[in-house]
């Protein structure tokens, strides 16, 4: 279970409102590659992992990109603070104004609900945690996407921060997947995961 | 942002394994009316409740719902722990098993993805807890069907007892509807929120 | 069976064609919380409800919402008569004219083609009853939020006649939940459905 | 506007309740080919039509799709009347009973919730009328099949019944893509539609 | 099997990059009726038809579309070459940038991804070739939609290529959807298809 | 563009037909992790990969999958060759008949139909084989859940060639991502792509 801290885990700062930019960066809560994405992909993974430090390492992460996704959320709220309906027009965001007003969604920067299509969990852990490689690196790309597309000093400091958290992601995910190749090789006979093809017919 | 506590809010016990339940409850994992779905939609919306006491009350139900969706994953994996190939073939779920092997993914009882279609976020407080009280009903009968659908005691009891938290929370979600309603009617000049229609041409 | 009756429930004018208002209010004919959503909700819902009246209501209101769904239609080819292209790519919506000519579709204000997945059914009368609220509330938000984000009287006007609509069918609807209530505590021993999950073990 | 009467288009008989037909069947409900898709696309796509022969043509039978989708609905709640969980299960339907209870929604016969996507519109009545032809083709054949997964003789002839109607809506819409192609032959000029695309470039 | 050839099937010239028409044109490419859903629909469906010719026409114009639909991409990409994000997001497609760079998806010109929900396989040859039909026209007028919203001559032409092969394409399913017929005529006894309802409860 | 060549790359035999495992096996055909989400991922995204041996690496996988999916397709055919309605019936399937007769369709082993939303494409080359490596996995996984879940060797002959060449393929994938990191190591002010968000804000 979780226990909710009233604070984030990094300040959210911007000098000043922006909606236009706000339909971009809510691609990071709600869309493909995003920390909803993130966060579900890996803690719903753990519980397949093979030991207990692989499924803390999910669990850890995967609480941190809810801290994340936390942080995108009152990015957004701030970049659209006070902003009038016609302020979500000229942004070329009027559909977000009449469908949540102030409010937030988990969509993509086109308006895309949040789909669980986005994610994959294939009960296999050298799979899964290659999958959640690739996942850190589509989130590190949009933020890059992102920085670019920003000039707010504030706003790309919060953005690197988020950025550099995915790259430290990425390897913590790699150096797991060397550990779990390494348990494989010499533990195989203990684990009851999925053998190499050629072996099964022998023995089900 | 968010600590990870490691237990459940409430133990998860179950009498025997059992394929077929598991393809059923599974929608209270990734279903319309599950926890995930209870979930996001607080969390969500938290951010354009009028005061504190609103924003808190959706964050802490949003936080336990999480919870939820953790006893209801653990579930799955005890109904399913040890079961092979075969076992989930005659339960009608060998799909799963093709997709997903022993792991878990956030779909309802016919396999659908989460979307976030389910859920909606208008922005504007009271029609956000009625839609919030009519998910806890939702979630409320989806848990009476399972209840009917299991034999084993232990899940019956499990389930009861995340049938009781929809219903308390329901109880809260009209008790914070009351009291938004009133604050709005004693305090409206101070909220920036919509007004009636029947106002809104004189001011835009 | 519906008879179709030559005329709209109300009459549908504009002061002048507004192609960028055409493409937000067009999420009341196929977005999450507009008419289709509500009409295709209340007319599955009925036949599961316990008594005739109730049943009767949801025929009512659903039908009513196929009025609105083609008031909504009418508004928008009015918004678009005589648009070229260009005053399509104008409003940001050139897709739109792209996969659709002049014709409109199924959509909410940014693209996305109506899904079932926005409406529920649970099969109990509560729950469907207080979601049907929910829903009102939702369709009269939607209605605030567009009534802001047009300036023509006239459009101003039909908007507002939908949005008292949904006034009164949230009241009917709240009504009938207490008649629901009601009949339950009287007369549960001759109603079917479920009963409370405390008394379930021991009769199956 | 529509008005509702209270009778079925054509009567709706069972030998005996049937649980897992209705699990197929009801994809003529809610599915890719069934009678929501045909009466959403017909009433949707009447507003482009050349001239008022077409469009009332597309409301005619929109609104007897109407009443089809009326009769599926009573076929499936008549198949299912008196089911208990243990029949849904035994049906391989256990999650539409977990999720709807005795009620219907809008799925095809994987549980899969009804799309927009399933339905186009192109503006161009040519296009359009032949849309409609295939999608009549389509439900022809959905029905074929159906007919062919029953030995209940009261189901097999309500389902000729709507399987005679489609072929007739198909002859209707031929016939109809005949008038307004020779309108088109005769009268280009006072059409503001599509001329070919060599014309094009001179003029604009 | 296919075999990858170094050329396209007809050159893909622009006079210069404008990614305002990209944004449009991209329906083509993973939109409702673009060549993605036609090479799709056809390849698909070329199992159930009872011919050899008829599998080939199938087989051919499925991958003629994989052809057009390389085209498509390749205007894209040249339409979008060298474009910076500030292009992107004035042409209001700053989520395409964000969420793919300069790279393509499959989705349609409000970025919705594509789906298989959009084609139809009844494995009934009639019904096939009505819907391939009805494909050609959706394709054929949405090609006229995007020739009337750019300037370019080079495009233009590259459009119209593409419409005339819709054309032809619509001439040849036609001619098919013929021959089957007489086909079905002359031999109903030796194929295993569906027979006129009236005849099957006979035998089944 | 492509050139049809009409034979399998390899042989596909069964043993004698089995429609509870085409229902299965139809996963690698239009499910999240099977053969046209690994030809449409790969073919999309050709275009963004920075030098030529990486764009033709992607169009020869993108090319071989499309075989893949042909192979996949003649399975499932033979496998449901001569099936009646009652066998897809008793193999859970009877929703597959009738939505399909004996013909195919692109979804998943529950039926959901194909979705872009399962693909990825960020523009970055690292991004993209990485993405592909794990889509390699995933392949590579429910290859291996399939061949546990058929006891014909025909099949599991045929489904362990597409599994070596799933192998094969991460393999490829993982050798051009060393080449592209040498390559950005040594020429990064040749490319135009991404450079470190560091560096960024000096020059924008």
């Amino acid at each position: 279970m979780w226990i909710y801290e009233k604070k984030l885990e990094h300040p959210v700062k911007i000098s000043c409102p922006d909606v236009a930019f706000a339909k971009l960066v809510i691609t990071q809560y709600g869309g493909p590659d995003g920390e909803l994405s993130a966060s579900l992909r890996y803690l719903n993974q753990r519980y397949s992992m093979p030991f207990d430090n692989a499924k803390a390492l999910l669990t850890d992460i995967g609480t941190e990109e809810l801290a994340h996704m936390e942080m995108i959320a009152a990015l957004v709220y701030k970049l659209t603070e006070g902003a009038c309906p016609e302020d979500y027009q000229a942004a070329g965001w009027g559909g977000q104004y009449v469908q949540h007003d102030n409010g937030l969604f988990w969509t993509d920067a086109n308006g895309i609900p949040w789909s669980a299509k986005y994610i994959a969990a294939l009960g296999d852990p050298i799979t899964d945690l290659v999958e959640d490689m690739a996942a850190e690196q589509k989130a590190r790309a949009t933020y890059e996407h992102l920085i670019q597309m920003t000039s707010d000093p504030c706003v790309k400091d919060m953005l690197r921060f988020l950025w550099e958290r995915e790259v430290v992601h990425f390897q913590r995910f790699g150096e797991m997947l060397n550990t779990v190749q390494d348990w494989q090789a010499q533990k195989q006979h203990l684990w009851c995961g999925h053998r190499p093809p050629e072996e099964e017919t022998e023995e089900d």
